[in-house]
């Protein structure tokens, strides 16, 4: 498989076509940004970790019966995946209040939800990531009810299988971001990261934020946290 | 029936007890807001609009199967309705693009939806009546899966026999937002009101605004503009 030119940049990962018109190559990168671009900054290892740990994770759901880009990882930053077509939503569970839903609810962080909760934004950088509901995906035919039935399906038994099998690492799942996409034949698939990037992990015992929260609030020991998560999912 | 002691008062209506444990008085007020409080000002005539528009809609949709809080008007600004629990919840409904859905999806005020839009905010004026969706609203416990799809079909119904009524009238509605109540025994019917401070109503030639967008936006006329709905839909 020969690599190609680039095909996207976005803040955390390029994505590069191949000599396969069916398969891309993503390449994470070390840049963090938050707060929709506003804050910016680099995580040393980063990219390294949020690969390996992607990876990991997808070939775990897809052992349990989830669809995902995932094909084959060809060094620590790079990994050859499905190519989609991005469906513009950012699908969001929340298991525990944090971040945006502390905030638009007025619950103190760490509350839990008495039900799991699904929002979905529209990706739209310049119009900032906005929440919208069903109606306004239907009305402006991001995806098909069926599309979206599949993937909020998806996106609830992922978090059951992640949260079970994080929590046997000691590592709570409170939140986390999800992108899905088409394959050429229509298929959904799981696509994107999974990673401290887009989840927010805390530590089950001490509470401790092992996650991309530390970069956003300046609570320093980013690169560490990052580093623990691998270690706890790896042994690396 | 005799008016007893003042139980609420809100941006655009006082409501009082009555010595009939399961009726109140709504006595609507001209006093009118924006952005969430931060302009205020007077609409001169406004209550007495509101309160007879809403009224007139009210038992126009009764006799079309829909259940609401209405009794009786007893002056030009006051009316007796039933007694109920307020879902703490606004149920917006979009048929073309105008306010904050324009912002949210940046589309130009006046595209119309290809399906109707229906939007939740959690009536919270602390916290700016946040946007939420169904999965919010099970999780913070607000409505019971079974209200809030009674809620819904109502929403959408109402929606139809408005629009085709206002479309006589050569008013085109836009959007509006509906709230609803629980009886003493659990019934959910509509409450507050149905008039141009919660909807917005275009004149279907000219697009002229009939709505609290002339106050918002300081467009002048704005009593002209209440007047003349009620002029079309009463003929006074």
């Amino acid at each position: 498989m020969k690599i190609l030119e680039q095909v996207y940049e976005g803040k955390a990962k390029k994505v590069y076509k191949t000599d396969d018109p069916e398969q891309y190559v993503v390449s994470y990168k070390d840049d963090a940004t938050a707060f929709n671009g506003q804050k910016k900054g680099t995580i040393t290892g980063k990219g390294a970790i949020n690969n390996q740990v992607t990876n990991h994770l997808m070939k775990m759901l897809e052992g349990k019966g989830i669809p995902t880009h995932f094909i084959e990882e060809i060094s620590e930053t790079d990994t050859i995946v499905k190519k989609v077509t991005i469906v513009p939503l950012e699908v969001i569970v929340r298991n525990i209040a944090a971040g945006s839903l502390s905030k638009r609810l007025g619950l103190p962080e760490g509350t839990r939800m008495k039900k799991t909760v699904l929002e979905y934004s529209y990706k739209n950088d310049e119009l900032g990531d906005p929440m919208i509901n069903e109606y306004h995906i239907m009305a402006m035919e991001f995806a098909t009810p069926e599309e979206l039935n599949l993937i909020a399906g998806y996106a609830m038994k992922i978090n059951d299988i992640l949260t079970a099998y994080l929590a046997d690492l000691g590592i709570e799942l409170i939140d986390f971001k999800l992108e899905f996409g088409k394959l050429t034949d229509g298929t959904i698939v799981l696509a994107d990261e999974i990673s401290p990037d887009t989840c927010r992990f805390w530590d089950s015992k001490t509470g401790e934020k092992l996650d991309k929260d530390r970069f956003r609030r300046d609570m320093g020991n980013v690169e560490g946290a990052y580093q623990e998560v691998m270690r706890r999912l790896m042994g690396k």
